[in-house]
């Protein structure tokens, strides 16, 4: 990670997610090692850091606040895992390492994400400092369940399903990833915004800035699982392609995909500039996310 | 069901699950159908039962609460969903039907069942009436987590799948079924004495009485998995017994079964008679699950 701030909040991240599953008792189940298993098994962090980077955007402090950023990447995890699974994408590798149910089997994998996506509520349910009020925790809430539901997420990842036999078009594939991965996205930075006590005109520009950015970031996943290597990317690259799966390369080329990374860029921080925001913190976050290369 | 006013509720908890899904849009893709098809098969409904009876046993009035009393339901039937698959217990009828994944495919059966997982969070964040405070709902929401969770639900299916290969005693078996069933029962118990505004004597007492009527429901299922003919159980009998399964029977036999039925039983009764609650609505509830024949 090249700014060095993003780099400071990734590695407090990564020290909360480490610390949080070590808290287990010593009669710790191996359902407990089978979630901290895909936890801790690394990963961009992209999500949480979404939160920390819109507390700071509206002049809050993100530091009090990081126990609770991972709620969203507890949740993502949850999801890799369901979707590694034989039944859906069948992949042995993630992140350099084996899948879930790999080690694990089918069955403690299944268990493992559903006990994620329950401990992902409980985190936005709990964790945080003590000014967060109830009711703002039921807002996260609320809007968490629409994000990841069955209008949201989940959605995403029924209609990618169904992509692979009855193929769709352009306009499809935008709401796919609107849904699939777009709308978690943008409701981390959605949650920044609100435990930041963002007023309605920056929490109206954050939604915006996330929206592109969240489409640019499935763009990239598309662009590098063509062009990464296997080492870079932790996973077997040009599956998609090969599946026939429904992404930007497959549909526009090559070409156009990099163009409209670009484009998303630029609309990005064009967002950022006529915000009232304190904009470099999300500008290096968006920059980040279009020349990752993993 | 005998009692005529447990009947009643039950219609229309029937009803609010039936309209529940009637909400989809015109464009419902598969994935609200898969969802919708598990939690309209039927069932008895005990959980949402249990809710809105302990509202009762308060002096409050359940008629206003149905739509939130169906949440844990919504959980259950998620829990149904994931434990009738190929990986975990390899079921092709539930409740008398075709389960999930023989109807729409194990992809789908996984993401139906982490779309309803979502949806009874949306449902204790959102339903019921306006005089439920956003504390009451958090406090709701952080007992669920707890009971369907890591040590919770979700450990109890844990233990159960390696019950099936590493055979445990009587005391197990009992921290097994707390967790697999009775933390949600206990839960929706409990829900209903918040939602109630009941004072701590009659928490107290409501909590007992749910933990006795957990283990209760999960030794009467033992019982008829044995008893009971398949037309009566909507699924194959004598299944866990043949799996050499974790059970009561297997463990103790089933006259002595029988009779820690009917202890715990009694006990439901006693606790529910040194209580402040009005009782009979509770009392209704433990006969009706002791004498259940599916």
């Amino acid at each position: 990670m090249d700014h060095p701030e993003l780099k400071n909040w990734s590695e407090a991240v990564e020290a909360e997610l480490c610390a949080y599953f070590k808290e287990r008792d010593a009669n710790s189940h191996p359902l407990e090692e089978a979630m901290a298993y895909s936890v801790n098994a690394g990963g961009k962090r992209i999500r949480p850091l979404m939160v920390l980077m819109s507390i700071q955007a509206v002049g809050a402090d993100a530091a009090s606040f990081i126990d609770m950023a991972i709620a969203p990447e507890l949740l993502h995890t949850y999801s890799l895992i369901h979707d590694d699974l034989p039944s859906m994408d069948n992949d042995d590798l993630r992140r350099g390492q084996p899948t879930n149910h790999i080690v694990y089997g089918e069955a403690m994998a299944i268990l493992a994400g559903d006990g994620l996506h329950t401990e992902s509520f409980e985190v936005l349910a709990k964790a945080g400092p003590a000014e967060v009020t109830a009711l703002q925790r039921l807002e996260l809430i609320k809007e968490f369940c629409v994000a990841i539901g069955r209008n949201g997420m989940v959605a995403g990842q029924a209609m990618d399903l169904q992509a692979e036999t009855h193929p769709i078009n352009l306009d499809q594939l935008h709401i796919l990833h609107a849904r699939k991965t777009g709308a978690l996205i943008r409701f981390c930075a959605r949650m920044g915004a609100i435990l930041g006590n963002a007023n309605d005109e920056q929490l109206k520009h954050i939604t915006a800035f996330a929206e592109k950015l969240g489409l640019l970031f499935q763009v990239v996943d598309d662009l590098l699982d063509r062009k990464a290597t296997a080492e870079q990317l932790g996973k077997t690259p040009g599956k998609d392609a090969a599946q026939g799966k429904a992404t930007f390369p497959n549909l526009i080329g090559m070409n156009q995909t990099e163009t409209l990374a670009d484009e998303l860029l630029n609309q990005c921080l064009e967002i950022l500039e006529h915000s009232n925001l304190a904009s470099h913190h999300l500008a290096n976050l968006a920059t980040f996310t279009r020349n990752r290369v993993f």
